[in-house]
């Protein structure tokens, strides 16, 4: 065990199945958060840079070091088609480590998105190409090239674990990473929660009571709840 | 008088006059902000989940607990045609309190929007249905249901506060809470201001400059101000 | 040399050439910050009102007292067609200092937006007019007019400085700060940056990596980047 | 009912009951709050501008104005022996609004420590003054005396709803209010409690687990809780 | 593998070797960090509750909920002789989760510190018992038990990842997390740095510039630094 | 005039009057704060990394790339006795860019003290060696020696613009910038004040009240303040 992953670039990585990771793509942040038994999300800080943002592939992270972008060009080398790039910093740091030409240069390369603790510029242009960024900071500055990060190690983004090759699903609602190995249970069990609430949303359309849909009155009742006049 | 006000729900509450809430729909937030003398603003880190959101209505309010939306299925049941419902949390607290089945569930019993310190989620659907939210976060994590709030006592939200039965009234500029027993004088005053600035602004499309239409160049030479080249 | 420079308004002061602003104003935020050797940029919590706003032109500047706009109205008068307001006050305040009406004002007087460290209103208002307006809060809260600051004084806005005259430019990215005497320079550098990265994004969108157009791979190796499978 | 509750003084106050004041100031900021109910807590970034501080003693309100204080100065004539002043600011404003003078004044006429949602500078002298000042900032800019605020008006403080003559108790924990009407019943409670924890003190001490103490095995059991290895 | 890690306690973790615990409890954190190679700090916002707390030990990790403390008793059940807790929560939340009843329960079961992203209360006591805590905020606010977390599962606390049984040392520059296997060999390395760093302290402090000591003036040429008079 | 300042050393800078300094440091921030008109005040997140530290002097200035401290060692070598060391950052950046070998060079080349927008670590050492650290964060990361920064141009730090040779004065209540030019009048005008304020404090100890001491009585009334019972 070396203690220091500082300076390193994983080649193979393990990415989620395909198919699982396709059928995430239908469920929103929300839901696949309530499907892994609500763990995995970043924090809310994490934002989309533009309205209606939204993303989900294997993760190929980036650990950055603060006003330097270097290894966001090793990173680009490693995409496969479908890839998110996960990046962090080793200290908070909102300078503009990305912006169009790296957006250009990670679609051509198969990256479909990026989620950054961390800032981007270029927001317009990002915007026009649809390129999905999820970020902590917008701001124009720039970086230099001078120190080493690493890429494909296991990091800390917006407060969560990422493993490469994890799927990471982001959208208005925030970012939430799902392990590879359970991308497919979790699949289904957020299908199997989206159909259940299509019931529930026709009830509670029609007017039924939360209270009553799930019956909580007489556990309300029991800890305590009193109505008055 | 009793020592705490956890676990209860108020069922009768005296509500705005209708007529009166109608006329202050139709101002904004800061226009009724000076009418009501500059007092009732919420902090301006509340703010609307999607642009261009507006709501104006008698307030239903909910006391939750950090990570516990129960209370809001108790709210739901004391909605009348109309009502908003303003949420505080006994603690800071992002979490993802309010989604689209409960908003589906508010607007079903009467419910016209949601003002929130604390988190919301399902905003790209709360966007698509127009159910007007105002809240400090945005948050796809979950709740349970598991400890007491209230609902219709008085409390502090946004840094305001606010008793059940009054008017609430938000847009882009934020949110401001007119007690109900001053909803027509606010109304009528901030009719007149509407009115005033009719003719200033014209005065000052026309260049007319503010020093002169407001008379401020005796004041502000009295106070020592000096031109210099 | 004065002890104090509250209670002064510069009346003449020197604006950048007017080609330059010209110039400046087809270039983004990033690009001229780049041009700029990256130094002269605000902080990014200057944000703007609505999405797509931008501004660029010569400064005058507005040294305000928390809760208290009257030296806006002072400002107003020194406008010249094609200036850009930039605003601060002496203590974080989040006030709307700032509304419709002196939008209104502004404009008629040749103002073509405002740079605000600290808080405006009526956004609604003001992206219907497209009035471009950066600042670091929105906030309904009116303010009085009662304490003296300065017009077209040297100030620190959002943590860069700047002098009345200098050319500011504002859009998605931040605000940046060229100083007048540098305006002809920065632009004709910002061009050439941008023709440049023309020829980068054909290269990088055709697939080429970054490693290779900017022959990274030797100084990654040198600085001891290793490859792992 | 006046729209608007600036600009007022009330001058007759009910204050709480002195022993029962005297009895709170024995127990800790956390005792009182449980005592309470788990209610009237300010937000935690309300902070002792110097560690050991405490108070306890009936509220003289404080509504001020952005950068100005004059209201302190007509406060200070409002006090009794034993009061505590609490001050809030229409806006977010950390200027020093209190210092050593003004404290030598408020002791002078019975005050015995500000509780302030804003700044106050000077804190080494208060410190040596023993003064305690529970404040959201520390700064050394001064104020000015220009706008009307009001005295023993019902105001917001820290996110805490303060009514003048309510008990306001402060330590290293944070600020609580406890109601006039309630200061006895409270007092009670807090020694209940504090002598229940003697025991469970010890009980703890010896290694007795919580788990055991508050007999939680079974509802953690049913709860779900698994053990592993 | 379980899609959920809620709801578990692992009762036998490997924990550090006490030696290289021992060992590292003789060194800064900043030269541990160092001595890391630059990673495993926590975020600067992880602060001491008192001047010149510090902690070093085996870490019992405890994943709560917001507004609830109840896996802090089951953690103690868990605790040895040295370890420290770890605890964060599956929401920003500030509640008080610990005070000094859990303080003396820890300490009675071998418990020697907390780490915890979150709020703690009684901190005058906890000072006087010289129970060490580093935490994120400070709040009397108490908490409920009825939610389930875990103990001893990996978990990402003030932005590093910690495995149970990693070695967590803290003190007035903040809290870094050394990997068990990593314990001996980061201690080594600390010891070599501050050996080395009492010569240099001497040379510095002899007046020798740092730019000769580590031979910077030809590669600062070589960046292009100039000298101007 | 370059379009760049950045790898820059201004080795001969003209620095405030030694006597002039001396007569400054004996007065609080927040009476030269007064003494200057109520300008040059750093922002209130500037805060002493321990209680009492107190420094005034010429001013050194620095500034920093994030991550990044290359720039203190090439000011180490311009220091001269009882200069003060102002470091900003281009990026808002808490890493630890100074500790106590730094602190021990300072000292030994005549530096009397820091004022950094940025982090420092050590601070227990540095509390030990009674080295003034005035800072906008705490932080053990270190930072590495690759990029170029500036020193002795002007910059802005905490809001503040900071000329090199101005004097900069730090207490418990924040930081001051004294332009050079002003140093003998601003100290001549805080001692006046600071004499003007004893025979105050003993008018107020005796109770005499602001309101007549600085007869408030008839503004206030004119303003409308209006006394009820």
């Amino acid at each position: 065990m070396s203690m220091n992953n500082l300076g390193i670039v994983k080649r193979n990585i393990p990415r989620a199945d395909r198919a699982a990771i396709d059928k995430l793509s239908r469920f929103g942040v929300a839901t696949i958060h309530e499907a892994m038994g609500r763990v995995g999300l970043m924090k809310p800080y994490m934002r989309p840079i533009y309205a209606g943002a939204h993303l989900c592939g294997s993760a190929v992270t980036v650990l950055l070091q603060p006003g330097d972008n270097w290894m966001m060009h090793v990173a680009a080398e490693q995409l496969q088609e479908g890839d998110i790039v996960v990046a962090a910093c080793s200290a908070d740091n909102s300078d503009g480590f990305f912006g169009d030409l790296l957006a250009t240069s990670f679609r051509a390369r198969g990256g479909r998105g990026l989620v950054i603790e961390g800032g981007v510029r270029d927001v317009k242009d990002l915007a026009a190409m649809q390129f999905p960024v999820f970020s902590s900071a917008i701001s124009a500055k720039g970086t230099v090239k001078a120190t080493l990060g690493s890429v494909n190690i296991p990091l800390v983004c917006g407060g969560a674990l990422v493993n490469p090759g994890d799927v990471v699903v982001a959208d208005d609602d925030g970012v939430v990473v799902v392990p590879a190995a359970l991308a497919q249970q979790v699949a289904d069990s957020a299908e199997a929660r989206e159909i259940n609430e299509v019931g529930k949303r026709k009830r509670l359309a029609a007017g039924e009571l939360g209270l009553d849909m799930y019956n909580m009155r007489e556990t309300l009742a029991k800890a305590g709840l009193k109505y008055v006049d």
